[in-house]
């Protein structure tokens, strides 16, 4: 049996020795594999170019499964293996803890208004405003996660990881996702709570993944519903925001200000009325980017399928 | 018995009703306070005016005892109350949670790169460099606070309340104070370790109050010590740091960054080298500035006063 490795990543290898597997690195950027690892049995991808991937479709006979280190895969599905042979596994659970701190940044970041002093540090002027004396808590303004209510839309791996963070910070914290129930301690709604929700949320933050049922989720009419003074922090996909309600919410000062980390089409296109609209935050998806414990996921799953278990993370 | 409580913050009154001692609002700029008045035993102070302590001082003969609201009450020692009649007690402990939030959210400001990210929103461009896919926790850069060396020099109230949330995130967490010891579960050392800790040191957190021996005490030399990545975080006091030493080091790519909330005057002069030195994040001095729960300690200072008990917070 031959697994194939990524160099594109620091893997600790000497974690997945000792199973009846040869283990070899491979080049995910380059057009080929080399024709003495066309009999590898398990590929682990992180970062392939399109080619290199078409290439292991077509010259990879024995290929029975895929690991891929991305939360979402889909770089591997579109290259059009034949699932019904191959079975392909995400890398969920590995970017929890970098996009949970990328999220916890972007929160601490609208609420206290980093964005806006740096316009004035690169003028060399000094926002007085923004600091000494100020109110407490102020119920128009979103400008600390104590007593913040946070409404984390799309509660799974990465909320988990979240949550504990926003709580000791003093935050009330409460999720969204398709069944309802309490979740590490966390009350979950489904979404048609959303109308009851939005209304009392300080900041919505985003983690759901894209897929057909998450297109457009947040609209203009659930914008509508939020307080004039919430932010929108996502860090799951850009397509489940409709980004022109968005831009038309914060130009008419309906909602406090968006901090965003994925977008409908990245990069952000030039022509985009994000970049100008008041109170906006563009991070470039870097919140993740880092599988996290590879090791760990690798080792449990080559475990399984050498016990003909059923793998974790199947698509 | 006669308190007076200033109207410059919001205070839940009714929580001091219940001592044998009547409570009386005042506005802290007012030059004067009305002559009604002058019989007060008890000042709170928050925000006043260098006229209104300076008239407090001179026509209010029984008073006994000021607490202010402000972590380093340098407005009322400078306006010359005797205080060998005159007990003052500060307000440490009711800043320790916003402070520690803006430490946290200086932090991950440096790490994320939010910063530079918004110089490159500014002008419309996607800093593809800073997101996709990213070297995990590489040793020469800091990205990240998970297994960051963080050391928190002055490690006092705001430090034990910032520690857990640096813990939780992953961070290995060391103190610098006068004495050494373990507290709060954190290894505090003194300060004659320090040039033991700082070559092995991801962020410097600076939280030290303003007094003698604290002056300048991250000079030159010691910023030698520290790795060419590392980043200086300061919400304590500006009269701790050499800033001439500081931006010598910035420009001279000897440390990562500095993120400063605090200053050695302020607000920042314009002709300050620290506006336009690589990576500085300016923060107008907006850590604190909002009392947290002062009725819990003027309560409990009330209590004791009246019972003729040493207070808590005294100079
Ligand atoms: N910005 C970045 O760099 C970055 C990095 C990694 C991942 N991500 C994104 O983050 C997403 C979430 O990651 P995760 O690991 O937390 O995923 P996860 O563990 O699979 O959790 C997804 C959550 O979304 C909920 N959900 C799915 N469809 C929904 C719908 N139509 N309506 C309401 N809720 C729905 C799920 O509800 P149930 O729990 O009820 O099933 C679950 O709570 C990923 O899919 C990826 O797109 C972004
Ligand atoms: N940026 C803002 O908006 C803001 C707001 C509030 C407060 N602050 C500043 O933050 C400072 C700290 O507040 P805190 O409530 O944490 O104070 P604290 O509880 O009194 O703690 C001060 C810490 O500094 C240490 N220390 C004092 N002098 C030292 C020296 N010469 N060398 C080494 N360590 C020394 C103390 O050591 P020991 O424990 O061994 O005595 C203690 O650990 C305040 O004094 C204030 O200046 C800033």
């Amino acid at each position: 049996m031959k697994l194939l490795y990524p160099t594109s990543l620091i893997l600790d290898v000497a974690r997945l020795e000792g199973f009846s597997v040869e283990l070899q690195p491979y080049d995910v950027k380059a057009p080929e594999i080399p024709a003495e690892h066309h009999d590898a049995d398990i590929l682990i991808t992180w970062t392939n170019s399109p080619d290199n991937l078409k290439y292991a479709r077509a010259n990879l006979p024995n290929l029975r499964w895929i690991q891929s280190l991305a939360a979402g895969p889909n770089d591997v599905l579109s290259a059009g293996f034949d699932t019904s042979r191959v079975v392909v596994t995400t890398g969920s659970g590995l970017h929890d803890r970098t996009v949970a701190e990328h999220a916890l940044g972007l929160l601490l970041n609208a609420a206290r208004r980093f964005y806006e002093m740096r316009d004035f540090q690169l003028q060399g002027k000094w926002p007085g405003h923004l600091g000494g004396p100020q109110p407490d808590r102020p119920k128009d303004r979103f400008t600390t996660l104590r007593d913040a209510r946070v409404l984390v839309w799309g509660f799974g791996n990465i909320a988990k990881c979240l949550a504990p963070s926003l709580t000791l910070l003093g935050a009330e914290v409460r999720g969204v996702a398709r069944s309802p129930g309490v979740r590490d301690g966390i009350q979950v709604y489904a979404e048609d709570s959303l109308p009851k929700l939005l209304p009392h949320t300080d900041a919505l933050v985003m983690i759901l993944p894209g897929s057909e049922s998450t297109k457009n989720v947040l609209n203009a009419e659930r914008l509508r519903l939020l307080p004039k003074h919430a932010w929108v922090v996502n860090v799951g996909r850009g397509t489940s925001i409709d980004e022109d309600a968005l831009v038309d919410a914060l130009e008419a000062g309906e909602i406090g200000g968006a901090a965003l980390d994925v977008f409908q089409t990245e990069p952000l296109p030039e022509g985009s009325r994000l970049w100008k609209a008041p109170n906006v935050i563009v991070s470039p998806h870097a919140a993740g980017g880092r599988p996290q414990d590879a090791e760990d996921l690798i080792q449990y799953n080559l475990r399984r399928f050498l016990a003909n278990q059923p793998l974790k993370n199947i698509i």
